[in-house]
C-alpha cells in the first residue's frame, strides 16, 4: 500500500503564499490585541483528559482527538480494561486558560487580560470550510465582573475588523441569564430548560413557526406560547446590561451596528451571562463570538472567578480577506545571486552576505548548474534582480545585475549594486 | 478527584514575559531565514500514521504520540482487534515536509527552499530541559544535489546565531558516506555497519578507550582497530568534500570555526551524505544540526530526490537566550485608562480609542471599583501613564495623565496627553 502524500481527512497543508498571509494575519490581530494591553500566554496542544471533559463526560467528548497511552500505562490498560487513552488535543483556548489562570493567576497582573491564540482540533466530520485542526485567535478577562470586560473584549475585536477594513460586522448580543430568567417565568420546570434553549437558538436557521413547533411538542402549547411572547416576540426589549454595553461599544467605536438578539444562546455550556457574535454579509455563519463564563475556573477547585472572553473565527476571516484579494506583504528575495560555477560559489556567497548586511533579502542558487536554469529559479521566486558573477566580473570586482522585468542589465560595483537594488531601479 | 492545573508531563505552559520572548525569537529567525529565500510552509500537527512510521515499524515508533480511532472506526478496531490508532503527532518537520513537497513539488520553485516551524511532539521521558512538546525551526533544499545547498542551510542558520549575539557557535562536519566507506574498507560486514556507526556516535560521551572497546566485542580486535585507525585516529584527515563545504561557510560567514569530526553521526537514519551540528560552549549538547537526506521522498513513491536540511534547537537556544538576559521587546502598554465610574466609562473609551488611533498601547482598565486597585494594575502592567478623568476633567475636556514612575500629573487635553506619552516626558 502507498503511503499518503495528502493530510489526513480535514487536515491542511499551506502553500507558501499561504502561509505568508496568515502569518501577517495573526501578526496584525496580536498587534491590535496587544495595543489594548491583553498579554499573551501560551499552554500545551495536549491535555489531560480530566481537564478537557467535564464531570462523567459531556457533549465535548465526541469532540476530542484522544492521545493512547504508552509503554507499561498502555500494556496495563489493555490488561485491566481500562481506559486507553489519558490525554487528549484541546478542543477551545478557554478551557485550558480556566486550567492556566487557576494554576498561574496569582502571579498575573488582576484583572488579567488574556490574548491567546493557536491551532485547537476537533474530531468533526470534515466537510467545506470546517476543519479538524484550525486557528483560534482569543481576548479573555479573567477577574472583572464589570460590563466593561464585555466591552473591552469586543471592541478589541471590532478594531482587529476594522483594521482589517470589514466595517460592516455587525454585533448581535444576548444575555443568558435573562433567558434563563424568563423561561423560568414562563413555568419551564429546570430540567426541560437546556432543551428550551436549544431550540430557541435554532430560530435563525429553521424560523419561528418551526421553533413555536418544537416549543410546543416538548412543553405544551400553554408553555410554548409563554417562552414566544418573551423571547421570540417581535420587538422583545434587551435588558438593561445589554443596552449599557450596546452603548459603551458605539462610543468606544463610532458607527458599531449592534443587534439584540433573543435567540443567540452560543453553543458552549460554560456561559453564564452576555453572549455575543459577529456576523459579516458574506458569511453564513459567524466570524467569531464570545460571552461571559463566570464558573470555569470552579472545575479546578478554585473559587469562581467572573471572567468574559471572545474569540475570531480565524480561518473564515481568512476566506473574507482571500475573497478582498488580500495578498501578503512580500516574502520574496529582492535578488537571487546566481552561481557561475563551483569555483566561483565563493564569491557569490560573499557577495550575498555583503548584500544581506545591507538589509537586502538575497537568495543564492543552491543547486549547481547552468545559468538559464537559475534565470527561471529567479522567476519562480519572484525576485526583482539576478546577479552573476563570472570569471571577468570576478577579476573586476563587480556583478551584473539584472533586472528581470525590463531585462535591464548593469556591471556594478557592490555599494553601486546595493543602491540600485535598495531602490528598485 | 480534582482535576489537575498543571498541564501533563513534559509539557508546558508559558507566562506572558516568556510567550512575548519566545515569539520575538520566532520573529527574528523568520526573518533571517527569509533574507536567504527560504519561503514558509506550514502542514498538519496530526499525519497519518503511515506517514510518521517507516515500513514494518521503526526505531522512531516508540516516540509517536498515537490518536485514537474514532466513531464507527474505533468499535470496529475493537471487534476485529486491529489497530486502535491511525493518526499522530509528527515528532519532526522533515517526515512532513517529505511528504508535502511529493505532493505539492510540481507547484513550487526548483530547487525548493523550505521554512519549516512549529511544534512537534515525541512520547520520551521527560526530563530537565527535555520537553515532549517543543519547537523546531527547520530550513530545506530539495532537488539540489550541489554542495551549496549545504553552506546555504549552514550559513542561514550561523546567521540566525550572529543575530542573537551568540558569535562563539561551533559548527561539527561529517559525512555519513565517507564513514560508511572506511567502514567499508575496515571489512565491517553489511549487517554489523550500523551498530558500529551508534558506538563510534559515543565517542564524545565515552571517549575512544571505550569505544575501542565496545568495537573489538562487536566486531573482533583487528577490524576495531582498522576502523579506529581510519576514523578515530587523531588528525584524520576530512574528505574532499567537507573541505569545500567548510572553505565556503568560511567565505560567507567569516571567522565562523568548522571542525572536521568523524565520529559525528546524528540520530536521525535518513541522512545519506554530510551532516553537521551546532555547538555552543555552554550547553553539553548540540544548538541544532542536520545533513542531506537524498532519499527520503522514496518513501512516498516518487523518485528519490536530493535534499538537505537544517533545524535549530529552539529550546535550548532560548535557555541561553535566557541566560544572557535577553528581553521580549516591550509589550506593556503605554497607559491605563482607568474607570471613575459607570457614568463615566464612555468617557474613559472614547479616550482610549482616539489615544490608540494615534498608535499608542492603551489599556482600560476592564473592571469597576477603586482608583487605588486601578492604580495598583497600572503598576502590574508596567506601564508609563495612568489616566483619569473624573468628573470635573470630563467638565473641563481634559484628562489628568500621571507618570508611574515619578507620580508628576498634569491636567492634559487629548492632544498634550498624546504628545507626553509618546514622548514619555
Amino acid at each position: 500500500m502507498s503511503i499518503p502524500t495528502a493530510p489526513p481527512s480535514g487536515f491542511r497543508d499551506f502553500l507558501p503564499e499561504q502561509v505568508a498571509l496568515r502569518q501577517d494575519a495573526i501578526a496584525t490581530i496580536t498587534r491590535v490585541y496587544k495595543s489594548f494591553g491583553f498579554q499573551p500566554i501560551s499552554t500545551s496542544a495536549v491535555e489531560d483528559l480530566a481537564v478537557l471533559l467535564g464531570k462523567g463526560g459531556d457533549e465535548n467528548e465526541k469532540l476530542i482527538f484522544k492521545i493512547m497511552k504508552r509503554g507499561e500505562a498502555l500494556e496495563r490498560a489493555h490488561a485491566e480494561k481500562t481506559d486507553l487513552a489519558d490525554l487528549g488535543l484541546r478542543f477551545d483556548l478557554t478551557l485550558p486558560l480556566a486550567r492556566y489562570y487557576s494554576k498561574h493567576g496569582s502571579t498575573l497582573s488582576h484583572p488579567f487580560k488574556a490574548l491567546s491564540m493557536g491551532p485547537v482540533w476537533r474530531a468533526e466530520r470534515a466537510q467545506k470550510g470546517r476543519y479538524r485542526e484550525f486557528t483560534q485567535c482569543d481576548v479573555d478577562i479573567i477577574g472583572a465582573d464589570s460590563w466593561g470586560a464585555e466591552v473591552e473584549v469586543i471592541t478589541a475585536i471590532l478594531t482587529v475588523f476594522k483594521t482589517f477594513g470589514l466595517t460592516d460586522v455587525k454585533v448581535h448580543v444576548n444575555d443568558r441569564a435573562h433567558v434563563k430568567a424568563e423561561i423560568e417565568a414562563a413555568g419551564i420546570p429546570a430540567e426541560q430548560q437546556n432543551q428550551v434553549c436549544i431550540e430557541i437558538d435554532k430560530l435563525d436557521k429553521v424560523g419561528p413557526e418551526k421553533v413555536r413547533e418544537s416549543l410546543t411538542a416538548l412543553v405544551g402549547a400553554e408553555k410554548a406560547g409563554a417562552v414566544a411572547a418573551r423571547l421570540l416576540a417581535q420587538g422583545a426589549a434587551a435588558p438593561a446590561n445589554l443596552k449599557t454595553i450596546s452603548d459603551a461599544i458605539q462610543a468606544a467605536v463610532p458607527g458599531t451596528q449592534i443587534a439584540f438578539d433573543p435567540s443567540l444562546m452560543r453553543g458552549m455550556g460554560y456561559y453564564t451571562g452576555p453572549v455575543f457574535e459577529f456576523r459579516h454579509a458574506s458569511l453564513s455563519g459567524s466570524l467569531g463570538g464570545g460571552g461571559r463564563y463566570d464558573k470555569l475556573t470552579e472545575k479546578f477547585g478554585g473559587q469562581p472567578i467572573p471572567a468574559c472572553g471572545g474569540s475570531i473565527g480565524f480561518e473564515r476571516l481568512m476566506l473574507i480577506l482571500e475573497e478582498k484579494g488580500m495578498h501578503a506583504g512580500s516574502s520574496n528575495p529582492d535578488a537571487v545571486v546566481t552561481v557561475f560555477s563551483d569555483d566561483l560559489r565563493g564569491r557569490s556567497l560573499e557577495t550575498a552576505t555583503a548584500l544581506r548586511a545591507k538589509g537586502l533579502a538575497i537568495d543564492v542558487y543552491p543547486g549547481g548548474g547552468k545559468l538559464k536554469a537559475q534565470f527561471k529559479y529567479a522567476d519562480q521566486k519572484k525576485a526583482a534582480y539576478a546577479i552573476v558573477i563570472g570569471p571577468d566580473e570576478a577579476a573586476r570586482g563587480v556583478m551584473q545585475v539584472k533586472a528581470l522585468k525590463t531585462g535591464e542589465e548593469h556591471a556594478l560595483t557592490l555599494d553601486e549594486a546595493c543602491a540600485r537594488i535598495a531602490a528598485r531601479v
